[in-house]
């Protein structure tokens, strides 16, 4: 099945104590855009097992899929993998081929319980693999569980890509050196004409001057086109 | 009355499609942490007024607070005021001494209709102004609502933050070149003695070798230099 919406649950205190920027949703926002799929929500919640169940719950009944990003290292804040297993009712449980695929890459001895820790999965679970880390994420239900760790995450992130995708977006920006207040009743009447298209408006400045830009995305590219020709007319008209 | 703990919403198709990489939730985490102020959830939705009604009632019910960054322009994509004015069954209404020195400011002339749509609060509301732009942000209830533009939601969150904070907060971070599965359980057991001190471990690679943080935060200081030498002594054990 390919899922059409997502959404992304980010679990970390770092992000929300200003530790980290985060960049994980960042990425997500970017290829789902371009794989077609429609990113509806993003939530950051810190490491607090009743939270992440909630949103966990929440966030899987209302869309397509989710995906989340961190808590499932060795350490006693990584949660993650647990509440998971609570969330969906199952038991926590070493998954027999990850356990043996970390025993092959670290050795009999350097398997410690940390370590061990990582090999344990939802039951149902299956895991997902990656080359930048011997640790696996999960794919249960609609739910996929990544790293936390940009590069781990991105890693995992283009493993599960097949999963999710329509008709891809596509985007196009045109600069507008008018302030929106001049151009908004009209833009607007644009937006009205073209239901297939998102237009948005952000402002901005180039030194004391508004310069902002008109943006345009659909799924549809003659509708795009349309509506990229209107208002481009709508600018030149008022510039 | 100084709030604790607050929650963030983000609104704006322009986060979710990767447009744009999101900027103030970053700094309301930081800028919350020095107040001692807990940023305790971050949300981002789309344009879409049920989404946002939807995500300012849950959160302005769970925290103490709830700030909003973004869709309080004049364009057709900024919705956030009628919506916040929905959420709390107030009408929208133009806010007199705002359109005055809005008045002022343009000129009778200049003050168009998208401008004067800035002018408008839900009743109540309290206009939350700052250097950067002559349109308002609102304050209603528990509920901060400020622009989207970086340097505005900057200049109207220096404005409310003396309505957040507590004891500051205290962080401190140690190196760690061990791999994080060598001092997980140990770690734990120093998380468990020191229960106001927040211990999260970040991994990190220089080259082929291990070199995380492990990252210490409180607001009590005498327990954070406490779990800190803790940390310190373990560490060294390790090594």
């Amino acid at each position: 099945m390919t899922h059409r919406n997502v959404a992304m649950l980010v679990i970390g205190n770092e992000i929300l104590s200003g530790r980290t920027r985060e960049a994980n949703a960042y990425l997500v926002a970017r290829q789902m855009f371009a794989a077609g799929c429609r990113l509806e929500e993003i939530v950051v919640v810190p490491d607090e097992c009743a939270r992440i169940i909630a949103a966990l719950n929440r966030l899987r009944a209302d869309y397509d899929a989710l995906i989340t990003s961190g808590g499932i290292g060795p350490t006693h804040d990584d949660i993650t993998m647990q509440c998971v297993a609570d969330a969906f009712g199952v038991p926590l449980l070493e998954h027999r081929q990850t356990l043996e695929l970390m025993r092959q890459y670290y050795g009999a001895q350097q398997l410690n319980a940390g370590r061990r820790r990582m090999a344990r999965l939802p039951r149902g679970a299956r895991p997902i693999i990656c080359e930048k880390s011997i640790a696996p994420g999960a794919h249960i239900g609609n739910v996929y569980v990544l790293a936390g760790v940009p590069d781990i995450f991105a890693s995992q992130l283009a493993a599960i890509l097949p999963d999710f995708g329509g008709r891809p977006f596509l985007r196009h920006e045109i600069e507008v050196r008018l302030p929106e207040s001049r151009f908004a009743a009209a833009l607007a009447d644009i937006q009205q004409a073209f239901a297939d298209v998102e237009i948005g408006s952000y402002p901005g400045r180039c030194g004391p001057e508004p310069c902002g830009k008109i943006c345009l995305s659909s799924q549809d590219d003659a509708a795009l086109q349309q509506a990229r020709q209107a208002v481009e007319a709508l600018i030149q008209r008022l510039s």
